[in-house]
């Protein structure tokens, strides 16, 4: 029975230690640029929530090159794209690609040109230098896991923490009571507790499904509003169709992303509550588990939808795929799969930081502290009453604050983010920018929550950022093989390097965007669908629409043709060759970063040197100790006459023997 | 100096602890059935040997189960082989199947059905079973690392190799007495030993070149006989040509592969003992190292080349592929790659373990016995004059065994074994049964070697098996991509897979073999390469080749068909999916079996326990007897007199604590 028991039985409210703001230099904007005070974080927040914001202090320092990798990357995309020629043949007016309709019946044949502007801004994404990026983004991520494990080691060792063991774990004093109401109510424990571990992976599996339904929801709504919105006779209304649809769904993606991500946070956190996991350290572990299968599918659901899926079950002209009897599967914008993946990643992105950080870490924070103190400021009138003290207690401030809920949400906000910068890299160079502008500021305002918003928390000594390690590493390898995709599947990469090296006659890319359109012969358009009040109606007899697939005057009309084949086998030879190569890199760079710090490495060395030494002469002065006795019995006994003076010596030497041990004793506990 | 630095200056021929043959029960082939003693050979030989030996029986047992299930896939293919429809249909004299010829000019067009044989022995390793196979073979060699880890965790605490750090390593007496020797000689050493590193660089790339010419000279031999053999009159000498050439080749290799071994043995020691490495343990890696890369380049070169590049740059016919002025490129037998691929596996496993086991580690060693025998008998015949001693001593007993050179060549030979075991195991799923069968012979043959052969070695406590760890992980992850590899672009599994499912009329696999032929119009074989004195010559006007080429008949006259684009698409998809899905279960087996086996972690923290109780322990008797010697001071103040009885208690409480201090401090040493 601890405080603990105490307050899991609601006889107290709240046990803290009472705190002061002395970091305030920390936990300001004002000093953004400063390296923080990691130490001073350390002793005032104990050695757990000090690993978190070196942890972070790293992650957003190691955002600052590939930031300005990004940059370059990004520059080279806009520097370039006056000389790109297939978005110069794309938008050339004298081009005349006649597009097959986008939607039936109430959509027009269109011009490719009209689609310029979206194929000059895919260029700035969809370039050979993202290729070059993402080989850096994902050496990059094991760069910065080993950089990780040399700076935890080093706080180990500055912190004395290299000889932590992990300690016997009390169980919970929430489990004990738990327990014990159970037991009271129900004896057959067993078969229920077996029962909530079912019901959990029920839930889980249960919520996933919700965050699938919540993206198809969207590409319902996207399939059906286009189509709705094409019924409409104003003209302005359908030619920004488009636009309008792909706008309204990321936000509402967007909205549900953050409505979803708050749930699943509650739903995680009580469903690790129902399973009463025994000890704390198995309860933080399940919670982040939940919490992260959660919030990884609730995030990147809809982006590996719109990079791996969308625009890939469309049919083909005459033959689309319909859905829903009679809405037609939704297509890719002319640009490119890859420019919609990037718009999405980056609203889910920018929106997600911008709302998380202001409204949930700034704003509900506040609104909760206003609540509470309005609150309490009504029940103290009435305690006014009875005990007229008017200065209110320092605990009393600081009841009012918030208590301090675990790590877990900090860390995850951070996990997702690192998830943004690595896993789609290829598609937006430009996300660990912007997540080294969020991190900025993040740092601070985590410092300013710690320090004036939260309830001082109890300290607790980690050695690690124990499972988020995996987990971050976890991340680093599955971002090889989804960037592998990304550029060989979803971008014009392989499609580009496979005409200019294979089927272009003179070695140059005039001509890419003819090669990659196949021509349909408009009469075999079923009936009812055939574009109605068409401008073009009379003069076109095919249409062109973008796939490798066979003419129609060929034997094997409309089938895939040998150059579809041909650059399927070139995109699959890509994924092999790039997730090979970056894994191999990835090898290389993890062996020749040693995990301990050199200067580390050979102090633990020297102390131990120094340990064994000390011991020896510890035993060397024990013995001549108690030979001294020996040999002072033997001269007392000839002289039978003691002095003061000696005896005093003789005190002190003894005095400082078991204290000189016990010091040994606590320098052998924390080095070895 | 220490006697290794007399060694060293020759000043004495050898130094080495006496020994005895204590543990003939453990050195005799009839107890291979029993578990080795481990401890035993430990005690006796010391830690790193005793590693060794455990690996190695760790290792022999985990190849029983995979021999079994290797020897289920085996006969599964036995099994199958009367049902496989494209054996049968090969077989099948009603297929005429009328094929191109193999060599110009002097062979004539021939009927399929005549490589029969071949195509139902191919049937044998190449089925569906043996997909199943390679990721089990995977998984295996993840499951073998993981218990070797578990197993070496439990070794290094029951052998208290747990606190054993790396000490600070004194340099070898070679390096010293080399050193100053080349001070003698001259001053500038620096620029000197960059110049060896340079030199040892140069020397590797010269050794892999020369692996890969000798590769590279067996193909030639190959062609060239091939070419030769055929121009032969004598009629049964063509008919047997492949045979011949196949069976000269193998051999050839074998024995190139055999001789290269022993010399690239030989080289990677001299050129480490050129760069005189600093300490023992750097020469021992460097050694590995360099012996490692050379002897894995040649064991594994010409097997390389059967499974990713024999048969693929042949060029169709009438446009073959030329070199040497008139010689054709040569194809794969009709089987298929994977046929020769296995034979050239098996016959070189399957040979070095023969010849090696045999010649070289009973024959030399045995030669080298009776060689030094008679040697020091005629030296012994002047010893007697002089000496007159008849009986030898002991030590001269054993100076006449061979001397212990390291463990380098057992690990490397066993490592090898490890790399045809698993790197290829999709092609031959026998390679576990017969490296098995090997190891059981190995393990007694080491032990005779190490009890009877050798000079007993110098103990050396080790804590790991070290870089061969490594080498071991790195070649299982290495297998996983090979036998993607293999499965997917040696054998025939994806092109039958593709054909069942997309091509084939009725969902069977009748017709498939008519699928993988393409046609070639006769009449435009180049003038002096059509085939002479043909049996056929009348009736032929197309002859079939395997290869998916468009045929005469289209426009697109030889070129790939679409079926090539589409079959390697599903090629490049296997490769990924199988990559992958291994790595990921890989993975998950790692992460699934913890490395350091619950009990003795349970077990060290025990310990840990017990010994911080220990300490306080100790600390509290100290302080009681520095009181109890105060107290006694104090009363012989007060009394004057002593009795003899207590004096001598208090000496013997004096003489323990020290002691007990002394063995505190060595279980502390021991347990950290």
């Amino acid at each position: 029975l601890g405080i603990g028991t105490l307050i899991a039985n609601n006889v107290y409210d709240a046990a803290y230690p009472l705190h002061d703001l002395l970091y305030q230099e920390w936990a300001r904007y004002g000093v953004f640029y400063k390296f923080q005070p990691i130490d001073l974080i350390r002793k005032y927040f104990g050695e757990k929530i000090g690993l978190y914001f070196a942890w972070l202090g790293l992650y957003t320092e190691f955002l600052i090159p590939s930031s300005a990798v990004g940059i370059i990357v990004f520059l080279y995309g806009c520097i370039t794209i006056e000389s790109d020629i297939p978005s110069k043949e794309m938008c050339d007016q004298r081009n005349a690609f006649t597009m097959c309709p986008l939607c039936d019946k109430f959509c027009d044949y269109w011009n490719l040109s009209s689609a310029c502007a979206t194929a000059r801004a895919s260029h700035l994404f969809d370039n050979p230098a993202t290729v070059f990026f993402s080989i850096f983004m994902a050496l990059w991520a094991t760069m910065f896991l080993e950089q990780w494990k040399r700076l935890q080691m080093r706080l180990s060792y500055f912190w004395d923490l290299t000889g932590l063991e992990e300690e016997e774990e009390h169980p919970r004093p929430e489990y004990e009571t738990k327990l014990l109401q159970k037991k009271l109510k129900n004896k057959n424990i067993t078969t229920e507790s077996s029962n909530e571990a079912e019901l959990t992976h029920m839930f889980i599996c249960l919520q996933i499904m919700l965050a699938f339904s919540a993206v198809f929801g969207v590409i319902v709504y996207r399939i059906t509003t286009a189509a709705a919105l094409s019924f409409s006779t104003n003209e302005t209304t359908r030619s920004n169709v488009r636009v309008t649809v792909t706008a309204t769904a990321v936000i509402i993606n967007l909205v549900v992303v953050l409505i979803l991500d708050e749930i699943y946070g509650a739903v995680a956190k009580w469903l690790t509550e129902i399973e009463i996991p025994k000890t704390e350290k198995t309860f933080e572990e399940r919670l982040i588990l939940k919490a992260f299968l959660l919030k990884f599918v609730n995030s990147y659901a809809s982006i590996f939808y719109v990079a791996f899926f969308k625009g890939r079950f469309v049919g083909r002209p005459g033959r689309y795929v319909y859905v829903f009897e009679g809405y037609r599967m939704e297509e890719c914008a002319p640009g490119g799969c890859l420019m919609e993946l990037c718009i999405q990643l980056s609203i889910i992105m920018l929106g997600k930081q911008l709302i998380q950080n202001n409204l949930f870490e700034i704003g509900i924070p506040y609104l909760k502290k206003l609540f509470r103190k309005l609150k309490d400021e009504r029940t103290e009138v009435k305690e006014m009453e009875t005990n007229q003290s008017k200065n209110p207690q320092q605990w009393d401030l600081d009841y009012i604050l918030e208590p301090f809920t675990g790590l877990t949400p900090e860390y995850m906000e951070m996990i997702i983010q690192f998830g943004f910068v690595t896993l789609f890299v290829a598609s937006f160079p430009l996300a660990p920018v912007f997540a080294l502008l969020n991190n900025i500021i993040e740092v601070r305002l985590d410092a300013k929550k710690f320090v004036t918003e939260l309830r001082r928390p109890d300290t607790v000594r980690e050695k690690d950022i124990g499972i988020w390690y995996n987990i971050l590493s976890g991340i680093g390898k599955l971002s090889v093989i989804i960037n592998a995709f990304v550029i060989a599947v979803t971008s014009d990469f392989i499609p580009r390097l496979m005409y200019q090296y294979a089927y272009s006659q003179n070695g140059t890319m005039h001509g890419f965007i003819n090669h990659t359109l196949s021509y349909f012969n408009v009469s075999q358009l079923k009936d009812g669908t055939q574009p109605e009040n068409s401008l073009f109606a009379q003069e076109v007899s095919f249409c062109r629409f973008k796939d490798y697939r066979e003419p129609p005057w060929s034997p094997h009309q409309y089938e895939f043709s040998k150059q579809y084949w041909a650059v399927l086998s070139a995109r699959l030879a890509f994924v092999i060759l790039f997730q090979n190569l970056v894994m191999f890199l990835s090898v290389l760079v993890d062996w020749m970063i040693p995990d301990i710090p050199k200067d580390i490495s050979e102090q633990i060395k020297k102390e131990k040197t120094m340990l064994v030494d000390f011991f020896l002469k510890e035993e060397h002065e024990k013995l001549k100790l108690i030979e001294s006795f020996i040999a002072h019995d033997k001269r007392k006994r000839r002289s039978g006459i003691k002095s003061r003076r000696t005896r005093a010596a003789s005190f002190s030497h003894c005095h400082r023997s078991p204290k000189g041990s016990f010091t040994s004793f606590s320098s052998q506990h924390t080095v070895v």
